[in-house]
């Protein structure tokens, strides 16, 4: 097994989780409640968090030598994300899967 | 030149463009004006739209053998969204992109 | 719980998995290996099965209406990608995600 | 018209046009050549390339406000398809519209 690849494994899962906690919510939940859900700021927020996850995840894929960068900029997305919906409410699985996904995502980053 | 290959060139560039309007204006011009703009069913559709495009348009560029059925529902979903578009009203550039895309599709799927 | 959406949850997961499998597995073992993994039909195929099922993920994920055509299609391209793959050899992994998948597409297609 | 959003539209363009060179030559030029065109590091320099201008788009098209950290690494990855397609030889399209994207993304991410 190549070095970093258990850390990689793990940081592609939580990744995909988070992509997928994130825009599953904000197309369900977030259209269907409105409001304050559906607040331009809020709503970026949630759909930048999820594609910078399913890209993070897709460039530890291909083994890219930029895999860490992108982990970076996902870290600081997440982290970000997981602020802005804890504060909104009524967002806790967003939140607990973002700051897991940050945590995996600044292990990568090193 | 490949046979075809005007017919997919022109497509391709349709399908960016509309992929653009959709995304752009759900983002923007959706966003912002709140209301019916940000129903759930009117919003899915403007995304279904915006991802079926940047999928059909991939699958040309990589010459898969399925392209002609992504071209095919493409089509279908760019349609649905024109009309949605116009019966909202203030939507003008996307239905507009969306019938263009929609007709391109149709050449390419045969 | 709505109607059906045990078997939504299944298909994502399948989806994910096998995108995941596919878009690796060409980046890296087919990359690695080469001669007939990177024959130009075979490398469509699995880059194809890796798009199609990110993009029928994220058409479940977002509730479309149309996620039960993008099923259908994601079936047909993965039995296609699992037949390839299974002919060449040394492809188990992605045989049995691509197989799993087409599976679960073709029951929430209906 | 928003502050910015000139520079905003021409590295759309420019993001988009480059996604589309480096995503097509990879697998029609590239596959269809073989040999050096297919040594993983170069095809997942590609690759890398393609999905970052993808990413980069999409961000300012959402207009979030993390586009010109995308648009850094963009430049970055550009820069770096273009001197690897140059030296590879044979790529002159792809290092035309790495050169013109990197341009454009250092502007936008000033």
């Amino acid at each position: 097994m190549e070095p970093g690849s258990m850390a990689r494994r793990d940081c592609i899962d939580a990744c995909l989780r988070c992509y997928r906690t994130c825009f599953e919510m904000a197309m369900t939940h977030c259209l269907e409640l409105g409001g304050r859900h559906v607040e331009p700021r809020h709503f970026r927020i949630m759909m930048a968090c999820a594609e910078i996850c399913r890209t993070a995840a897709h460039f530890m894929l291909m083994r890219s030598e930029h895999e860490t960068h992108l982990c970076r900029e996902c870290a600081e997305i997440c982290e970000q994300c997981a602020k802005d919906c804890a504060a909104l409410g009524d967002m806790e699985d967003c939140v607990e899967q973002c700051r897991l996904c940050a945590e995996q995502c600044r292990k990568m980053a090193g």
